[in-house]
């Protein structure tokens, strides 16, 4: 369904190409300080950067606060906001409805909803839904800062360009370096490399995919619920709700597939008042609650599916094989736009574990 | 919380070192076939095989079915059944209140719920909660078997040994390789050379991780919840339950990642009357949606916690540095007892969404 | 939480003194028809209806559907609609902070939400509300009508004053009667002895709570889902949060404890190929679960808390005694506004069991 | 479905003919003291009390703690606990398949599950399933103590018999006075005629209703969630769930609807450094929230359904009328033992919101 989340729980509207795309958030503590500015910010990170990185589909995406703040801060009732979406063009979609487009919704979706469900653009299986989740990620990392816990998504990877992340850094200067370039990663060295594998995939017609990763600091110790809804449960839930991610792991993840027990095993040590971990294979969770050390979690985006290259498809009507060519406007590779969503999610999840758990 | 799912609804109770665990299952349609036996061998499964491979605490695992089922069937009443705890030896447990274990939830738990909470072997926090998920995954690769989707679940890689996944191959053929051998692969070059890498890590006071995969077969076209609840959410938030599991992908997963679009993408074609594609790199899902395709899931879990070799960790009491050297008993690898626990709630998963979509 | 349902899912928005109010519904099958014209009128059922009886509050309340509807039908995203709040006067409200007005939620929502919650006009406590699950209701009655349930509801009693119900009525005879007169009572007689009663209400600066009854017809045999989600459960936790909303009794209700089963059992009978009883003491409604009858549910409405006559209350700051006379606009009796409303959650409840349980 | 409480959360299972009845309890703060001689005697509250008043049918309904507690304290696990059914014959429900009993489920619940379902005894329809209830209850009137909230419930009327409530008793007294007579009112003069009102009920081979308090004391003000789970809501969600209740009041209830505002309204007034009401016609609640005073609800049971009079039926194969003759052991009148599950369910909701709301 819409909605996700138990106490700070949000439910999202609006379609692709429908009028507008949004969200609900309930269980904002009162008197909770938003800012519409910081809002838009985090709305403004996700659009489209410039011609060579991506789609020509032109949104302002301008923050409309509708209700649920008073003199700003949150009043007690829902926060509902939106953004309208203006540039809409429908045609090149209308033939979609019988060759569906290899690595999108739209097959699936047809099954299931058949001919009534307005599917123009991906209708609620589209990217453009997110929106309303870096508007509730912003509300949530807001919260989340009032306690001291600071979030931050960042580029780890575009195509085959990996960054290297500086050891040590902590989430302030992640964020800042990450920043300084369009494509979000806090390696300035791979960020040209990046830009360049993007620029080259979208003169092939093709695109891209790659790793983002979102880091939290200065979660509580114990947060998180027992079992079915532990940390990375809740974490990874929401995080695969967002369209092309396609992976999810957290600490050392896959690798920790292949450690010893003695070298993943985090040595637990007194920083003065304070038990840390020596190493932080774990990722900052055991037993899907948090350990006190940064939540380190990956997620792989997989490449925009739709492409300028002739692809093989089938005609449901005529039940023929067609070629396609997606004639929309497209990002080449949605990576550096993922990095605001992915982080809000996470957010998210942890806003609502925060409240649920009694931390905020 | 205990609970997960909406339609197949299970709660499970019990923890490691009480008399008890076990699942409450409700939403199975009334007149369900209930095989004692079939569950059992699910039950025999999850069990230490052998003295080489696995922990020496011996708990026989009978299945009691204490209610729900009349004559064979499932009488519309919640199904509930358990095994009892009878190995329980506390002691070696009980130090670790003071001193956490690296890699386990003993800290976090702690602090969370403080001395009132009986976490001895690990409480609900503890790998023998999921007795109760086999139990129901048990139940629910019933009823999808009714509907034909058939689920398997098999090992890919213990430590750096990496099986060799037929390719071709069908649920019914990996079912049956894989049970040729103790660690559950269907590569049974891999599967000796898994057996000596854990005998030899045992020999070390060692652990080792690895690399399962589950396969889901036959899953109607289009199921699947819209966004928060798509497969990809609902069966990575119950497979992240599972304790040790710290990365899950889906289709290409990571590799997607560094992929371009034209090679991700999946071409449709018709087989006969059914639309398949020619390539699966989806995993069989795209925007959260079932396509036909198989599913294909696979889980990092990481090597045992518990080791013999001495470890670093804390004294919570009197702030102090300690070694530790975990003395109970314990399994060097858990990857081959944890396969039919991902089967299982990957089927749990299925079955809810299954029920949901009005599809069984 | 602002959320109700399962799987005809509603969350409702807005705030008594806030820019809206209104409702994001998931659930409706794509294809829906949507009908504006309809929507409205059932707000407009909702509105003041006429000087004399009602609040001087003017709000047009014109439906905006903001999302979700295309061509005049569900096209699958949710569908969110509001009324914008016009006529706001907040000043009465101001010194209320300090005085909470009796009968009213001001003192227990200070207490539990403190100054930063914007409780002008009741905040989400309002009957404002209310607007967002009209708009909901009105949707799953065109729902139910789909499949041959039929919804309304009506005023039995305001005061002292009771209507007649006609023996043998049906659902479109009740609502063609109860639409003649002012007060939503199928009585014509006691129609204008009501809305005397009202009249004298309000020259005496006081207020008068009444009765509604909601009776839905043809609903499947079986509908509602076991034990905690009964029929009777899920309408009457939805009835319950209607502001004012005191008593609901299903069938003969109270009447029934002074009964004696011989009297209370409604016998069996074969109608034609259909089993139908006698009597309907049991409301339609037996385990839970639909009869076939028709649903009879009745709903006491408290008189309205906000009464022009000097009441005593407290100071909260100065921790004295206060004489408060509320000088806001408002309704001497909610009851004929209230109809819609009860009607509308009813249907609510039932579209939502009735997608739970797969009958629509 | 089976589960209620979001924070609180009970799962019931077993059945009426099944081998067990009983629950799990999820959210038990550990170290919370469980006293089985305490759940075993509101047990005992349940039992039929004498041959004269009550069905033949034997149970000891004995408690077994099946896991969740260590030396006498819950322990962080979910608490499971079941009595055995022992006194099963199932007999004489054999023919009932076919010829649906007026006033039972067993029509409605046929057409629903089919003929797979155990419906024997009502199945998970069954009263029996109380125990369950009964249980939880128990432990959740232990965490409000702690608290300082106290619960009681009591008989108010048996068929025309009503009872009078001691002006100014508080909780305590009324339950002292009540548990001084077999059908459990605080009134000593009605509690023999409705004793003698039972006996000429069985007599007659008929059944009783009657009306069951509930009183809550010392409620933190501001307890209950907004809109949707309201007190009223919630509490009246899990009293609707208890087979054989039709109606449900708060306060002045049904007498509330005939009132003028200015006699409702509970005027505030300052007792000591508390706010108190001079009145309570609210029964405690504004608002959906806890006002502090004491929150009064009013439950009607319809009589027993079973009874041994010919009654009038069909047969559903042969779609003829019949008559038919209950022979199972069955209650003249379950009031009696139905006021300690009322109390139960009372403080099952209680218990849950007020872990929502961060109150225990």
């Amino acid at each position: 369904m819409m909605s996700f989340g138990e106490r700070f729980r949000i439910t999202i509207f609006g379609s692709s190409h429908g009028p507008e795309v949004g969200v609900t958030i309930e269980g904002i503590p009162a008197g909770t300080r938003i800012d519409p500015e910081r809002i838009q910010a985090d709305l403004d990170r996700r659009r489209p950067v410039g011609r060579r990185l991506a789609t020509r589909r032109q949104e302002e995406d301008r923050l409309v606060l509708d209700s649920g703040v008073t003199q700003g801060q949150a009043d007690g009732a829902p926060l509902r906001a939106h953004v309208t979406n203006e540039d809409v063009r429908r045609e090149p979609y209308d033939r979609l409805k019988e060759t569906p487009r290899p690595g999108h919704a739209d097959y699936p979706a047809r099954v299931r909803y058949g001919t009534g469900a307005d599917l123009s653009g991906g209708g609620i299986f589209s990217g453009r839904m997110t929106v309303g989740l870096v508007i509730a990620g912003s509300v949530a990392k807001t919260l989340l800062a009032a306690r001291g816990i600071d979030v931050v998504g960042y580029t780890r990877s575009i195509g085959t360009v990996d960054a290297e992340i500086p050891p040590g850094a902590d989430v302030p200067q992640l964020r800042e370096r990450s920043r300084t370039n369009e494509v979000g990663t806090p390696d300035p060295v791979a960020s040209s490399r990046m830009e360049e594998a993007i620029a080259e995939a979208r003169r092939d017609g093709d695109s891209l995919g790659g790793i983002v990763e979102v880091r939290i600091d200065h979660v509580p110790v114990g947060l998180g619920e027992p079992f079915f809804d532990s940390l990375e449960s809740t974490i990874a839930h929401v995080l695969f709700s967002v369209p092309a991610v396609k992976a999810v792991e957290f600490g050392a993840g896959f690798a920790a597939a292949r450690m010893r027990g003695s070298e993943h095993n985090d040595p637990f040590v007194w920083v003065g008042s304070e038990v840390r971990t020596v190493t932080n294979h774990a990722g900052g969770i055991l037993g899907g609650l948090a350990t006190g050390m940064p939540i380190v979690v990956r997620v792989a985006v997989k490449p925009t599916s739709s492409i300028a290259r002739p692809q093989q498809t089938v005609n449901l009507t005529t039940r023929s094989a067609e070629t396609l060519v997606v004639t929309g406007r497209h990002d080449p590779c949605i990576v550096p736009r993922a990095v605001v969503v992915l982080e809000a999610v996470a957010a998210i999840a942890i806003a609502d574990l925060a409240l649920r758990g009694g931390y905020v």
